[in-house]
């Protein structure tokens, strides 16, 4: 997967970037997500701070040349949260957590920007807590990028899950940071927006839909309504939801790729094709590789101070070196300002 | 496709179903609407009313067999509620369109179910205004049959867009009358139910959930939450939603499936592939053919004295056919009776 990187400003390429892992944080941790983080260090010329259980990452590390570990420190720590934690709550009481620390070190400057594959409500409520909240942003949101079969284009869904039940003008506010993420992200200058609803006619939604819709208007860019149909066809650069739909969108998607996937190749097992589906096999493979979670490089958290980027849980290695390349790209691009001036211009 | 038919009450079976069809609702009509009544007379057993424009409905039937004929009537309107049309101000005004003319025969005892493949909206206005509501049901949901890739079993995603903005409380009905109905259109004697939110755990949600999740304690079958991705793969026969959420959710599911339907084709079109791909694309036709539209059978609408059936607004004469059988079915298993039971049994 190749992601448009944005250039640098001349005051940061003086050093190189860092990035904060939680080493504890995922289904496949710490053993994929260490080697995602050494693999990063090697590949991308960053800096990678692996934080979590010393004994853990020296062990996962044990196994990396020489060249990238001088890269790579490793900052110890005594606590988990776990998937099943309530994250508000365990971020309070576990402030000796990978997670914690690692937002504590982006917050402190001893790095630029964390990446985490745990808990995503702990992850983002250490981002939230810690880094605080953009001045005008009333509550955060997640920025998915959403492949599109076929297409190298994607498209940003906000808010994909950090926040339920919000306030019509939140969305606004989310879709000034996604148009603002958009041409950091997407390298697209001028990103139109669209609110997801059940009809593309402007009346269409519930009561929050069509206050928003009014409210959304007034932002550059606006499209107007676009359909579920529309998540993963080319439609808007940037589509706004609350956090609930977006997740429930979001799973939906991706239980019906996962199912027509294993329906298509339970086909090519069958005896009238097994014989000669190898090799339209790994072209199907290669063809759906930008749909695959571990490929689209996580998802920035939108309206804190900070660059925190939330990968999925089962991600592996490679969805670690992604994510900690849109890490990078967002440092290098100055995202947070960028952000801060999408609020307070257009407000 | 095969759906699962209920035994005929005895006293129904003395006569045969009569099933009105909007032949002017859909984006193909009146030519495959007509078409697939025709068809379902031929093929089903059940007599068919044709309600619309009679000049348009009379070159629809011109090259039907005489055998079928006998089981058509035509009941001649004037007006159509187009797909654009508002639903409640166009019901209300347009008194001789073919879908309020159909919920008037099954309200008079004209036909024993309609079937509309028009403006979704107006449909259900007219359902819900001609037929009225069942006591104890605050608003009318629709219940849309998900299939399972790979599987020959469906659930009931309630509600797939009738109502938005629901109470808590309509979400427990709509659970009871999605069991009753879960047992005619699955088959199943003690449905399990389910409701779609953004966690498994208990306390997740937004409001809405939180709330519902609570009341939904006492509904016999309910097991909790499920997760968009738990659409499409086998999780629990009754899935409960709001219509907001359960309309973006079907959408989004229809979209990534043509998405990666397109992507499939495209790669089997490839030059290494497209010499020998003939018989295996014919196969995977065949093998996801449960999941098109055409074949689902419909929509039936809960909460209304009576039976209504909604297909989607590209329905070919095949849905056609697949919509009046659930239809046929609905009303010799006594649906609606069970609707009324299922509320006052265990309200």
């Amino acid at each position: 997967m190749t992601e448009p990187v944005a250039p640098a400003a001349p005051a940061a390429a003086a050093r190189t970037v860092r990035v904060a892992i939680d080493a504890m944080g995922g289904d496949r941790a710490p053993g994929e997500i260490v080697a995602g983080g050494a693999a990063a260090a090697a590949q991308l010329g960053v800096e990678i701070v692996l934080v979590g259980d010393p004994a853990a990452i020296s062990d996962g590390l044990a196994g990396i040349d020489s060249g990238a570990r001088d890269a790579i420190s490793v900052v110890p720590t005594t606590e988990v949260i776990a998937m099943a934690d309530e994250p508000a709550s365990a971020v309070r009481s576990k402030k000796d957590s990978s997670v914690v620390r690692c937002a504590e070190l982006v917050r402190d400057g001893h790095a630029d920007a964390m990446v985490g594959a745990g808990n995503t409500g702990a992850t983002m409520a250490a981002a939230l807590l810690r880094f605080g909240r953009i001045r005008g942003v009333a509550r955060p949101a997640i920025a998915v990028p959403l492949p599109i079969p076929g297409s190298l284009r994607k498209q940003l869904l906000v808010d994909g899950g950090a926040t339920v039940d919000p306030e019509p003008e939140w969305l606004v506010q989310w879709a000034k940071l996604g148009r603002a993420y958009a041409t950091v992200r997407l390298g697209i200058d001028d990103p139109s927006v669209a609110l997801l609803s059940n009809g593309e006619e402007p009346g269409k939604g519930d009561a929050l839909r069509k206050a928003a819709s009014e409210q959304l208007g007034a932002v550059k860019g606006f499209r107007g309504n676009v359909e579920g149909r529309d998540l993963m066809r080319e439609s808007a650069d940037v589509i706004v939801t609350d956090g609930f739909t977006g997740n429930v969108a979001l799973k939906t998607a991706e239980g019906a790729l996962m199912g027509i996937a294993g329906l298509v190749f339970s086909v090519l097992d069958e005896p009238d094709f097994a014989a000669t589906s190898g090799p339209l096999k790994l072209r199907l493979l290669e063809a759906s590789a930008d749909l695959l979670p571990d490929n689209t490089g996580g998802a920035l958290l939108l309206g804190v101070n900070g660059v925190c980027i939330i990968s999925h849980g089962s991600s592996s290695a490679t969805a670690i070196v992604n994510a900690v390349r849109v890490a990078a790209t967002c440092v290098e691009a100055g995202i947070v300002a960028r952000l801060r001036t999408s609020i307070e211009l257009e407000c």
